[in-house]
């Protein structure tokens, strides 16, 4: 029995096909929905369409619901479709008609937005964290190591030197730009759908003020189709501003697997962190940089699928934008994942001074010995045709 | 314990990170990878690596591995990392020193290929039989309606007239040509990987047409520096193909929620394949087809991460390419669960023949009026001057 | 001749190829280059590398280049390969071996970053503009119709009563969002890279600050790595933000091609903004809208190949970053001339009040119907059942 | 004037955004549109609508015309719009009223699906030869090089002895398979739209196998519906073979950047291959591998960009499917000029035997090691344990 079920059974193979997977993905929203019903029911108590008594039995009923699934015993099934059905039923069964007063003045679209949302701000947050945590670690990667220099590539060629501080402050500049995104897009995401129905606003007074400052939402999001039209548009931003956290960590990543090439040896992997091969018995293997690398383009093609999913589209909900919920969790979950183990990494990073001294070929200081001739005068593009020369 | 381990022990962290799911993705190539270690094994013992009496055992005890996964008894656990790992614990669980012989001549490298591509091949088998299935249905909804005419469109504005056969057709022609490209896409994927080792070949002399032959593969795939170049780029080969159906599907779906929109009305979605609205008692929605629509663009990002992952990367394995395996086994499931559904939704179509009559309004026979004059000699661009002059 | 060429001659092939058609992007760069140049010029006179009347004549000859371009009398050849060269040249044959001092403290990899960053300012900046353009016409549009009701849909099947304001509301804080992200992107652009060389600073101390505040960029980029590492990311950025105004622009312009679809006629777009069919002479075709809604698609992809380009490489300048450039020019125009001409459609749309009355048929009341219910005492669930099964 | 105009003109601001830059992509089908309306003017004659004195003049001025393109005479104004209404603006203006004659049983969007199709042939056939032509270089490098091994790589690490014959037999057997996919393609593409209309037919009796045999189509696209649902649809499968070639370029190009790396050495690009920098003398830089890696993404962008233009339309002609025609372009000659350039650098590689006898370190001999102890009767995995216990 779903929300809008009225006689007509649905076709099974339908039913199946439009339920996907997910009831399972919902699980993780079940916390952020009854958060969100518990504030709508004291909206409903202020308006006077529930009574304080029923406000306070809905109220436990729904830290119950919380409670039963942080302990892993609120389960929604197939056929409830999804959590928001899964909590009404509860809700319905163990407080009769009160239960059935709670859709009052939302609709399941504002409804699983606000749950989404409320998930995205504790996601986001996770991630800046984890963010912080990786610039200290390469904050600290610079101090254990102030002074070493070693070869700053171009081309894949070898160009100029640079050093471990200016390597890893790249890093954590680049990362710091990241939260700026990341400040926006929490800005941007943090706006309360609740009250705007099916996206044409619903027909009884709600005071969207209230339960946005209940659920400390920055604002209302105030325009019904806005909300609608932001389903995926807000979702494509937020992986956006991910993928660019991942576009670092999987440059990060190749550069680490390049300059450990034993060839190079700048810096060194600790064996606990390789893995080897099946076949070959030396091998040590940078596996877990590897998939950190190609984490970047699973967020990536996240992204791309909700970005493609939206467009070309009408305003007004469709069911399709069902399908942004998915890549949207794992966009989140990998980036943290890949954040936490990217900062694992950089703090057992052994760089190894004299691989690195020894990189520092003759050639890597060619410019230099042009602007020794500059500073005696020659102007700076007859200096250089000179070290060419003598580079030959 | 891993098949690569020796006594350093993986960081705890490292280790959940890169295991991830796979451990859950391979249980769907637990039987491919019996197959292919009974054909490897029977090899070795043509070879004189195994005796007659081994690879029977061994033989013998990987049908039973098959047979306790088919009845959901053989679980592959995350410290396993794969099935290739918890398949050879098992048979050295079960055979002793034995079970340590049936890596001789491989490396997982090959062996993980050698399985997907025989899964594949039961893959690409089952999406050209849902295709078939389509394309009958698309013929008997042509069969069911030969004669009915409707509102053909061009820019989304009624153009000219068109049939239901027509359209149906359309489909029928679309899937017939990526049916094409399914078959050579098949002719690519089908090569016996087996017996390249890590992609550079294996020390000792082993028959690879012998286990191509065994495992039913059109060819041998035979430079081994190319086996692992393939790795994602024949999932991308095979997710384009998928795409390609998908496309249609999109499309087909697109048209559907167009031409049955109320306002229209030329097809009817029968109720049983409808959902409703939560907060809209009259609602009757085409969440089916909005799915299907969606699913092209998962299909699509599944390709696209692929792709992406594999550039920029200079040739041999490297383990972000184990990132392709759960968008390949995505892109094949969703494409199997929508030409079905599809299928289902047009065998249960119905042509409203009053309202397609309905929409032939008289603009739509613009064209055939200017033809009227052309045949009675007017040129064709004074006539379609005079027409478009009388439809103002 | 070019800046880095000695004496061995480069294959005239890869010349051809090496150079593409950036000599003809460059053309865009020119101006920018030339005060980019000024700046470095004078900041070379205060740290005395250049005396104060060299600094007078370098300045003076690149004004003139600015006239001459602005003239369409400055082109740069196939030969020079990009303007930095050509701008270089022409000083060289001016000034004699003054021109051959001009590059000292920096390398063509800062200075063609400097370039295009003021570039994107000046882009970013316009594209605010014409957004607020759009902005200010939704609103009077809304002003135009305070009062007019039209149908809303969800799943493309009419809803709830929506209206002209709100509809128009919801792209105005579409935008307003859109503006936001676009703020952030130009403050993350808007980082001086001069004097950060190759990737790795310069042999003489340049004054960074000096450059920066010349050139008005908010701040110094300071991490010379991060510098190159930013080449591409940024770009992504920005294409990003301008994929976010045109997926609200998409979906304006498919609104706008339903609602004013004949058939729906809520909307009508002047004679003077559709086109026509070579066949069929009554044809009023939404081609302008058609066109908004595929720069979507085009915008988007600039930002993939940007994104896809730079991914899975270790840090420091590669050349086919350079292919960045020519989808971040596309993205601006595209985006700039999407934005004109949907403020121009906008202004001139048309609301047919009749249509839209005519639209709100019955069954667009039912969650009203329910809600009176409601009022009088029934359960929101039970009301929604009662007017379901009425509505049947 | 265009083909499609009546009085109303077009506003300015419409018509310069609508037009974009059409009529310069168009000049690139002047040629095949005359190729296709000679086919059609023939057919006319044969069924009567022109008589063979209209045919001939018609005919003898298509000639003409392609005749003064080649000469760069025929330019397509920006107010004709495109190369067909140039065309028969050209015909009308030299033969009177019989030019207004020859859009008679057609319509611009089959002309326009006609010529690109003629056009697309040629290129695949371009593709062919060139990718034939690197197949030869490759084979020929291979045979310079007949024993020279070299260090293969898994994980950027070095894993077991490779060869030059095996390493560019790799791309060899990579090409092989995707010319296997483009004579698909080229099956698929290489049916004739001509006869069907704006996609619902014409109104008169044309001859469609007979233009389609003039022109030397496989078959004839018979589904008029069909026709357009594949505008897009064939291009994106087209742009999916081209990105496979391109794919293998990417990893090629990958490849000899590292194995030309200095501290490699194991392949030499010669120094008319190599830029180099403004700023470091010393620098020779692979740039033309580079772009030849980046083109990939490239013409991946292209591709996604068509497929992410037609989807979630209903079938029939949309206006956006035009922005198609940029991007197809741009592929074809990206991938022929990709194809090309490495043709040229495989034939000019330099083997270094020394470097690549250096490389082969003993670590990358460990499985060998391995084999030797299989050979004498260790298990396969004893063995593996006792030379990683060797290896540390």
């Amino acid at each position: 029995m779903k929300l809008w079920q009225k006689d007509a059974s649905l076709d099974k193979e339908v039913e199946s096909f439009t339920v996907g997977n997910d009831y399972l993905l919902d699980q993780a929203l079940v916390k952020y929905d009854c958060l969100a019903s518990i504030a709508h029911a004291k909206m409903l108590g202020m308006i006077g369409v529930l009574s304080k008594q029923e406000v306070k039995d809905i109220v436990a009923e729904l830290n119950r619901i919380q409670a039963l699934e942080q302990a892993g015993e609120f389960k929604i099934l197939p056929d409830q479709e999804d959590c928001h059905t899964a909590i009404e039923l509860h809700l319905t069964r163990e407080l009769g008609e009160l239960g059935k007063k709670i859709h009052t003045g939302r609709s399941r679209n504002d409804q699983v937005l606000t749950a989404l949302r409320l998930l995205y701000r504790d996601q986001l947050q996770a991630c800046r964290s984890a963010a912080d945590k990786l610039v200290a670690a390469l904050k600290q990667l610079a101090g254990r190591y102030p002074r070493v220099s070693f070869p700053g590539y171009t081309h894949t060629r070898k160009a100029m030197p640079s050093s471990i501080p200016q390597w890893a402050g790249a890093y954590r500049d680049a990362l710091g730009d990241d939260l700026k995104l990341l400040a926006t897009t929490d800005r941007i995401s943090d706006q309360s759908p609740l009250g705007s129905g099916a996206g044409f606003g619903v027909p009884i007074k709600v005071d969207r003020q209230l339960t946005a400052k209940l659920l400390q939402f920055k604002k209302v999001q105030k325009n019904p189709v806005y909300v609608q039209l932001s389903r995926g548009k807000f979702e494509g931003i937020i992986l956006n501003a991910l993928a660019q956290i991942m576009l670092d960590l999987n440059r990060m990543a190749t550069d680490l697997i390049f300059f450990s090439l034993p060839e190079n040896g700048y810096l060194e992997l600790p064996s606990e962190f390789c893995t080897g091969s099946s076949i070959m018995p030396q091998k040590k293997n940078p596996d877990v940089l590897e998939l950190v690398r190609g984490n970047y383009h699973l967020v990536s093609a996240c992204e791309a699928q909700i970005r493609a999913t939206v467009a070309n589209q009408i305003s007004g909900y469709h069911r399709d934008l069902q399908l942004t919920k998915e890549p949207t969790l794992k966009g989140f979950a990998t980036t943290l994942a890949s954040l936490s183990i990217m900062a694992l990494v950089t703090a057992n990073l052994v760089v190894n001074k004299q691989n690195c001294a020894r990189g520092l070929t003759p050639d890597i200081f060619a410019t230099e010995r042009a602007y020794e001739l500059v500073k005696r005068g020659v102007s700076f593009r007859d200096a250089y045709q000179t070290v060419a020369r003598d580079s030959r």
